[in-house]
């Protein structure tokens, strides 16, 4: 079939929209028509070049929702009319990870999901027969695009599409970093480095959690009134105090937060999170993902005293098991999405979504395909 | 009083037996007469002079057991003819580290001991008038000693005191790092990276905790030995691999083992030790202590990733509450001591226990005070 989609031809070059060819979807395999899809830091990072792992040309996107337009063979958790959520983390539940119950980064499609090939290995875009990548296994920006049936979790038919895309990546990945990997508990205090679509769901995590203080800390201070929304209690721009941040947090705080995020993936803040913690106990938690070859550095004295350095990727989530839960906790109120979706546009316009994001204008742009 | 200890007057400087006075003890403080003490290499890295907290003249020794001498106003949980074990880290029970439950990192004292002084921020010890700092709050290479209440474990009148001094710190800080800081678990992965005192200590942990699997890692092949007495199950040189070492253990283990230990304080090894860990759980503990102003670092997607950084310091232990139990252990079999005392010597030998050290010939030298 063929269909529209916004293509990136390579890196630093806008999208272009094409009529791609999508082949039917292979054995394991399932084609989506795409309802919805929020552009996220992660497809601009990839696009500028800077992602080592980036490869070109490739159907970017990876915040989506949509409803199963076919399966291929042996497909038999899915059938057409379900809704889904696509996911950059699979969950096969048999490889050594699932099987763990330490983690959920499942590795059972990981090697061609990074090669931008479905797990055989091969491509389903093309244009004029030269093939097109897939990109983190996903591939939203397009109107169908086929994903293995591991990475597709099934959600409430009810949930309205151009809401819950977001739950694919942005939101679920800050809620589940305060809530699965640092486990943060009622009365602890928390700095949120970065006030993007992840602190802002970091900020809504730790209010969950009932965090009994939550600074968000921005160098970008009209982000701030979002922040307090979510629950922020204290407000701080960097740029405003002439010592290093992490002093500052220390100072207010009595000793140091007891979690930070950092949610920019910039190695100077990363350090500056991690020494914002509270001596013998607090712990920092890495959600930002770093520009190639950067690294982060502290004095190893910060961990033998106490503190401790993790990470978090899509918020130590489970996809098909963990996040059909988070859709219904929209769905009764528990989490806030809608103020994440400050614009919304169609596909041809997808570029302008980009350059709000660039400008630091836009929370989440959410891009609706024609029904 | 007037009795034998050993000074170090500078930076570089063998010790020096001297008579020094020793001042009565104060409110809350005790007189503990040492029967025995090891030498550790913290003790030899404050005398080489890269300590950056390193005060001269001072007396150093902190890994001793004695019997109390006399006791100063107020001192309640001690009388004279206790047997205790001097404390680096003090455990008051009242402050806010104390009373989080989460960490073993009393303050109560922590700044007037990093001063080499006493609560009151005076010295009880002296030269012809000229005061001598003391040193971790211990100063074990003394006869007589002044250490302040909360900084004693008073321990079990039968335990044999010139081998549970070895409890002050090595022995305790490795197999406390592996129960307490990783909570290794029955059929886990284990990686030791350096075989002293606390290397196999961490080994002995890793046993007792029933890790399936124990590599040791050194490049001092005749630490090997031992190692595998005390339960490393694997012994490998970094030095017969044209690898870097992390890669070697990932090999081995399929994937990277779930705990690792640096017991060094070398922060080249400290990242191997991170990078030898399983994606998506492994865990990394520092124990060593690294150099003055030298800095660990590594990609933040180790993290990100799944891999967990943090260090112990004396192995999690409460001294107070939890350092008995460590000496009943002994007593009962369960923790092994006496294999790591290589060699016993008077005082008046100090100097040969360093060198003995330095050449990498003992485990641990225990100095035995006259009775």
């Amino acid at each position: 079939m063929k269909c529209k989609a916004a293509v990136a031809w390579g890196p630093g070059q806008p999208l272009k929209i094409e009529e791609v060819d999508v082949q039917d979807p292979q054995k394991g395999e399932v084609l989506v028509r795409m309802v919805a899809t929020g552009v996220c830091h992660t497809d601009a990072f990839t696009l500028s070049g800077e992602d080592p792992e980036g490869i070109f040309p490739a159907i970017l996107g990876h915040e989506g929702a949509g409803v199963v337009e076919a399966v291929g063979e042996g497909v038999t958790s899915l059938k057409v009319g379900d809704h889904v959520i696509p996911l950059y983390t699979a969950e096969c539940g048999e490889c050594k990870f699932c099987k763990s119950g330490k983690t959920n980064l499942c590795q059972a499609v990981r090697e061609t999901q990074g090669k931008g090939l479905m797990p055989d290995g091969t491509s389903r875009f093309s244009i004029n027969g030269e093939p097109i990548f897939h990109y983190m296994g996903t591939s939203t920006f397009s109107e169908y695009s086929v994903v293995p049936e591991i990475s597709l979790a099934k959600i409430h038919v009810d949930a309205p599409l151009e809401k819950v895309c977001l739950l694919g990546c942005g939101i679920t990945t800050g809620i589940g970093a305060v809530l699965n990997t640092a486990k943060v508990e009622k009365g602890d205090t928390v700095a949120v480095f970065g006030l993007g679509g992840i602190g802002l769901s970091v900020i809504q995590g730790a209010r969950m959690a009932g965090a009994s203080r939550i600074i968000a800390i921005d160098i970008n201070e009209s982000k701030f009134e979002m922040a307090q929304q979510f629950g922020a209690t204290d407000c701080v721009n960097p740029k405003n105090f002439d010592k290093p941040i992490q002093e500052v947090i220390v100072g207010m705080t009595d000793g140091g937060v007891d979690y930070s995020f950092e949610c920019i993936g910039n190695v100077q803040v990363m350090r500056s999170a991690l020494e914002c913690c509270h001596k013998g106990w607090g712990e920092s938690i890495i959600i930002g993902v770093a520009g190639a070859g950067q690294e982060i550095s502290t004095r190893p004295f910060q961990l033998v005293t106490g503190r401790v350095w993790k990470g978090s990727a899509f918020g130590g989530v489970k996809g098909r098991s963990q996040l059909p839960g988070y859709v219904e906790d929209y769905m009764n109120g528990k989490i806030e999405i809608d103020p994440f979706v400050t614009h919304t546009m169609p596909l041809e316009q997808i570029n302008e979504a980009f350059d709000l994001m660039h400008k630091g204008e836009s929370i989440r742009t959410v891009i609706l395909f024609d029904k």
